[in-house]
């Protein structure tokens, strides 16, 4: 696939002969950037200054980990080992420091991770010891994201906070996953991130071979390092929508030493009913984001889109769509991760004004009863046919209630439920049928 | 396997070089039956006599063909045509009734056939040639089940009718959905029965090469038929059990012409809070079904069943399991389908006193809740794991809302839900995960 240009500018560090846990680093130079391309600029981040406290920087782990935490709270717990230098070794933080990266870009991460829902999955040391690995910045961006939406939807909710869970998993790596639930807007939200490394098991192995990627096995084992975030809000309100994303990297080392690495992800708009205009400013927003990246993008990630979130024994697709991509692994890491961040950039965007603009919109029993029954089909998507729900429970030790926390919180099926004709519902059904092109 | 003694007595007539369309037939001598078995009686059907109308005697398919019917009634529609002959063609009824059965058989069937909830699926004209064909005798069955559980159901709620659907399926065959929705005790009780045949897609040989079936197939076709009688019943109140049954016969021709035939089926329970009175009763009506074919098959088919409705991303088991068992080929047809004939018998008395036990007890909004919970695992199992349900999404042509109008009327699904320890929730918990005997 050649789906990105060349975006970022001046010289690049990539990882090179690098394990997938760890190794050293080579500085490459980067092509010239395209003349209609431009930088991306990097998700902001509130600055937070550390105050002391006692506890571990990473240790908030396991279910009994859980609080009603806001960003950067973590660290008044943390901070203080950080600082001392206990998280690297007594001693070698500031070694490290002078060694590899400069004191300002140190400083510069760990106030990025001060604004985080919860302390990183990785180990601090880790991160700043590979600030520039794709693994560190990828696993910031997922955090940062975590971070930015929990916020929003909070604010827009107006009522209910995010219970915040870290969590460990035995085979490698671990989580954090935010969830708010019954709050005055949303009936469940939850955005999820995990960082999880190991050996794929045969079951996902062979759902990677079906899609056509090369995985030659050592003893059927294969090395993963999987991370990403991933998010599904489902509103009371039936006419506010429902709204899922996923942002994930994956590399993969097979048995002759070879890595492949690729990105995928999305954002797609579950409404109970239609209005043209929510879809028309959710899309554009998605577009505006893509044609940073080339004029391509959009509409092959839209049709992408449309293609997968199809629930094939219903004929219908899940929602309105967005976008939708995986296996993304040219033109280069660094491009690939530039759009990725774009994308996660406009997710705020595309979504709360949305939410904004029905969160008090009247309804009635028949729209709530229309948007259960909606649910259950979004039940039977994900259960059934999404390949991350898939890969997910089929990973020996993965946290099931982080990967169901998509599932909504009521839902309902009736049998030989038919909206009469030119009915609002059957109005969202045709679109569900013959998806629509909404911006050009 | 040998799981089932010669249980039938006196000369069988068994399909022989028939293909699954038709075919002729041959006389064989049974074994003579053992000892200690003794020969299982039909299920027995209320006797109707026919009454003329017009309309055709299995032409009430297609979703149009739905309406709030009871066993029996549809034949006040199609007997009289079958009566003049014109089923099997003007004149050939008679001719064909000396030839092959003798009248007393056929109206024996015409009896049977009296009671069921709809037309069979199968022309009557083929029913009639081939009455001792087993597929004929478990298209009876099958409906036969389906006419004795609704009526039981109906009877057991007081007030909602069963809705009556007759399918048809292009590619070959059909159904009856039988469904009563939000009645006085049952939340939603379906009850279907499918006969269908065609060619198997490439999915569902794959799904049965994986349990160890040796399929033949030429240009990736395999023609089959498949006939069963699948029923999940929902009620209301959270003391009162789903159960669930299913029981299906399998003919399978490959490549070289070579015909593989099986029985498949079980019955389980699946209760909102363990009453152990309730267990023993159930599993003690299905012990005494298996016992009458052979002292080993309960133990084997209750362990299948504890093995089989495992929700495994859980670690727990979809309810309290029951008896289960697929793929039973031997020790030869006539005898499992004796065996499958008795499991049938078993459910309405294995489940209508449970039901009438509880339908009137008290109950507070948290159980209700606790409720919902299940409701949301079974809906879990039903799409991650069950074997029926996959095998139907995956057919061509499938009617998908037979198929899942085994998922429950309303589901819930709440992050992190952790019932207190020693409370009535924990205590089902507990069974789920570490299943126990109920009856020795």
């Amino acid at each position: 696939m050649s789906l990105l240009r060349v975006s970022a500018s001046g010289a690049l560090f990539a990882p090179c002969c690098r394990s997938l846990c760890g190794g050293h680093w080579s500085a490459v130079a980067a092509a010239a950037p395209s003349a209609r391309w431009r930088a991306c600029t990097p998700v902001p981040v509130p600055h937070r200054s550390f105050s002391a406290a006692a506890g571990p920087g990473s240790s908030d782990s396991g279910d009994g980990g859980a609080g009603r935490l806001r960003g950067g709270r973590w660290l008044r717990a943390g901070a203080a080992l950080l600082a001392s230098g206990a998280l690297l070794g007594s001693g070698l933080r500031r070694a490290h420091l002078a060694r590899r990266e400069g004191p300002g870009e140190e400083e510069a991460l760990l106030d990025r991770l001060a604004g985080f829902m919860a302390p990183p999955v990785s180990p601090l040391s880790v991160l700043l010891a590979a600030p520039r690995d794709m693994k560190t910045r990828m696993e910031v961006l997922i955090l940062d994201t975590q971070a930015q939406v929990c916020r929003a939807l909070q604010e827009a909710d107006g009522g209910a906070e995010f219970i915040v869970h870290s969590w460990q998993r035995e085979e490698g790596g671990g989580g954090i996953s935010c969830v708010l639930q019954d709050g005055n807007v949303f009936e469940k939200a939850g955005v999820n991130v995990s960082v999880v490394h190991g050996h794929l098991s045969e079951e996902s192995i062979q759902q990677m071979k079906s899609r056509g990627k090369s995985l030659k096995t050592k003893d059927g084992k294969l090395p993963f390092c999987a991370m990403g975030v991933s998010s599904v809000i489902h509103p009371k309100n039936p006419h506010v929508p429902t709204i899922h994303f996923n942002y994930r990297y994956f590399e993969i080392e097979d048995a002759d030493g070879n890595k492949q690495w690729w990105f995928g992800g999305g954002t797609d708009l579950t409404p109970t009913y239609l209005n043209e205009e929510d879809a028309i400013h959710f899309h554009k927003t998605l577009k505006e984001a893509c044609d940073e990246h080339g004029p391509e993008l959009y509409p092959k990630f839209k049709k992408w889109c449309d293609e997968y979130f199809v629930i094939r024994h219903r004929g219908e697709r899940r929602g309105l769509g967005g976008i939708f991509f995986d296996d993304l692994d040219s033109p280069s890491k660094e491009e690939v991760f530039q759009f990725v961040q774009s994308c996660t950039k406009a997710i705020v965007p595309c979504y709360i004004p949305i939410v904004n603009k029905h969160r008090n919109d009247s309804f009635t029993p028949e729209e709530k009863l229309w948007q259960q029954l909606r649910r259950g089909r979004y039940v039977e998507f994900n259960l059934v046919y999404d390949r991350g729900t898939k890969f997910g429970l089929a990973t020996p030790g993965s946290r099931i209630e982080s990967i169901l926390m998509s599932l909504p919180l009521t839902a309902r099926w009736e049998y030989m439920h038919t909206p009469p004709k030119d009915s609002k519902e059957a109005e969202i059904l045709e679109v569900l049928r013959h998806p629509k092109d909404w911006v050009h």
